[in-house]
C-alpha cells in the first residue's frame, strides 16, 4: 500500500471493507488496522515527543524544536471513539504544531467499548484543566481535533464554560463528527464519495454510537451531541471539512447554531478530499495546504505574530 | 496491507517488486516506500523521543520511562545505505531499549547516493565518540544495527579501536550485511526463501555497492567490508540472522574470522524469518523473542542485573 497521495484513501478502503466483513473483524484486528492510519503521514522531523500524565490522562507532548513553549494546541484525535490514539495522530498533529510554532498536547482519552461516554469528555476536559494548572493561559491555548475528536474539541470548551473555567482562544474542528444521531442530508447525498464511511458497504455509525452511549444513552444528550447544546460563549471556530464527506452537514448545522449564539465561525470546504485528509500531511498537497491555513488562522489568535 | 504477522513480509514483497520495475522507481518513490517500513512495528509506548545533534550527526534519543540513563544502545539502522532512517527504525530500537532498560541513540547517518563511503562510517563513529564525550563509559555502551547497519556496527568498533578509543561492551548485528562483494553460498541457495532480496526478481545489491563506493571504490576495502578487516580487539558479538536469508553466510564467515582473532562470538539462527524480522516487534512473536534474547544477552554485559 504505497504511492505518494493515495495512501490514506487506500487505508480507508481497507477499513471500510474490514468493517463490512461478515462476521465483523474483532476489536483486536480493528485496533491493529487502526494503528496503520499513522502510515498516511510523513515524519515532520524536528519535533520531540514526550509522554506525560496530563491530570490523570495519558498524553504526549509534541514539541517542535523551533517554537514557543507557552502556546499550546490541545489535540483530540479521531477514530469514532473506538479507535485512534496519540500514536496514530502523533505525526499529523506534530505537522500542525510545527506550522503554528507551538507545542501540541495530544490526549489519549479512553475509548469504547471499554469506556462509555462521558469517559471521553471527562478525559479531554481533565487534560484542558491540567494545561491551565501548568500555568498555560487559556488565551494561549487552541483546541483542535478530527472526526470524533472534532466533536470533542467543541464539547471540551462547553464543559470548561459550564465548570467556570475560561475557554481557549480558538477551536479548530477538522472533518468533525457532531451529530451522533447521524442526521443531515449529506449522509445520503455523499454516500458514494465518502470512501471510509460510505460506498457500497456503508459503515454502521449507529453501532459506534450504541457502544459509546450504552443501552440507556441519549443521542440528544447535549454533553455529547453539540447540535443540542447551548453554544454561547464558544471561542472562534475554524472548521475544515471536505465536499465529499457524509458528515459534511454536521459542520454547516453546528456553524448555523453557533452563529446564532454570537460565536465567530468559519467553515472552509476543501474539494474532493477524504475524511480527515490532514492525515496525509507531508504526502498530500491538500493536507499541507489545510495545515498551513490552520496555522495562519490560529497564530494571531494565540498572540503569535 | 494489514494483518498481524505478515505486514513486514508484504512490505518486502512490495519493495522487491518496486525495484524490479522497468524503468526502476525513482529515488523519491523509493524513499517514500521505505518510510512505510516503520509500519511493521507497533508503538512500544512509554518511550520518549528527542532529536539531538550527536557530534554533528542528526540522531534521536529513545528514552524508556523505565530505564537507566547511563547505559546506552548505539543503534544503526539498515536500508542498504540508501534507505532507512532514525524514523523507520524508531519503534524497533525503542522496543529493544525498553527491553534492555537503557536509552537508545538512533543515528541518522548520511545515505547514498548523495553521500558515498566513508560518510556513513564517519557519521556512526562521530556519534560513538560523541557518546563518550557526554561521559557515557565505553563499557556501558552496546552497539547494534540491522542489515547495512549491522555491518556498520562492527565497522564503528574497528574505527574506534584504530583511533585509540575504547570499544563498547558488546555488538549485536541483526541480519547483518558484511560482504559487499556479495559472495557466500546462501546468496544462491536462499534466493527463493528471501522475499526482500531474492525471489523471481532478485534485488541488484551490486548497484547498492556501486553507489556506495563510487567508480573507483574497492569492495575489499576493510573499512567497509569487515571480511577483509583485522577483527582483533572487537567486543563480544551476538549476531541474530534467519535461516532464510541470502546474506546468512555473511554472519558465519564474519564469526569464523572473528573467533580466529579471539573475539567472543555467538551466532543465533532464527528459523523461517525474513530479513530484519525484528521490525515486526509488537506484532510478530519471533521479533519479540529475538528482542527478548538480545536484552537478556546484553544486560549483564552492560552491568545491569
Amino acid at each position: 500500500m504505497t504511492g505518494k497521495t493515495d495512501w490514506l484513501t487506500e487505508h480507508y478502503r481497507q477499513v471500510n471493507a474490514a468493517f463490512a466483513q461478515n462476521p465483523p473483524i474483532s476489536l483486536e484486528e480493528s485496533r491493529d488496522l487502526n494503528d496503520h492510519w499513522s502510515g498516511a503521514t510523513t515524519e515532520p522531523g524536528g519535533v520531540d515527543y514526550v509522554e506525560v500524565d496530563a491530570g490523570g490522562v495519558p498524553a504526549m507532548w509534541a514539541t517542535p524544536k523551533a517554537g514557543v513553549e507557552d502556546r499550546v494546541l490541545l489535540c483530540l484525535h479521531g477514530g469514532g471513539f473506538i479507535g485512534g490514539s496519540m500514536y496514530t495522530h502523533r505525526k499529523m498533529f506534530a505537522h500542525l504544531a510545527k506550522a503554528v510554532g507551538a507545542r501540541a498536547l495530544i490526549v489519549d482519552y479512553r475509548l469504547t467499548p471499554e469506556h462509555q461516554h462521558p469517559a471521553q469528555i471527562n478525559d479531554t476536559f481533565a487534560a484542558y484543566r491540567w494545561l491551565l494548572d501548568q500555568g498555560i493561559k487559556a488565551e494561549h491555548i487552541a483546541v483542535t481535533g478530527d472526526s470524533a475528536g472534532g466533536g470533542l474539541s467543541v464539547q471540551t470548551m462547553l464543559h470548561a464554560r459550564d465548570n467556570g473555567l475560561p475557554v481557549a482562544a480558538a477551536v479548530m474542528p477538522l472533518s468533525p463528527w457532531f451529530d451522533i444521531e447521524n442526521g443531515g442530508q449529506t449522509r445520503t447525498t455523499n454516500r458514494m464519495t465518502d470512501v471510509l464511511f460510505g460506498g457500497e458497504t456503508p459503515m454502521n455509525l449507529e453501532f459506534l454510537v450504541q457502544i459509546l452511549l450504552g443501552e440507556h444513552g441519549d443521542p440528544k444528550d447535549p454533553a455529547i451531541n453539540a447540535l443540542y447544546a447551548d453554544l454561547a460563549g464558544l471561542p472562534p471556530l475554524y472548521i475544515q471539512v471536505s465536499s465529499t464527506e457524509m458528515i459534511l452537514d454536521d459542520s454547516h448545522r453546528l456553524a448555523t447554531l453557533a452563529e446564532k449564539e454570537g460565536v465567530e465561525v468559519k467553515v472552509e470546504i476543501f474539494e474532493d478530499q477524504q475524511h480527515t485528509w490532514h492525515m496525509g500531511a507531508g504526502r498530500a498537497l491538500a493536507a499541507d495546504e489545510a495545515i498551513r491555513k490552520l496555522a495562519q488562522w490560529v497564530r494571531p489568535r494565540l498572540g503569535l505574530a
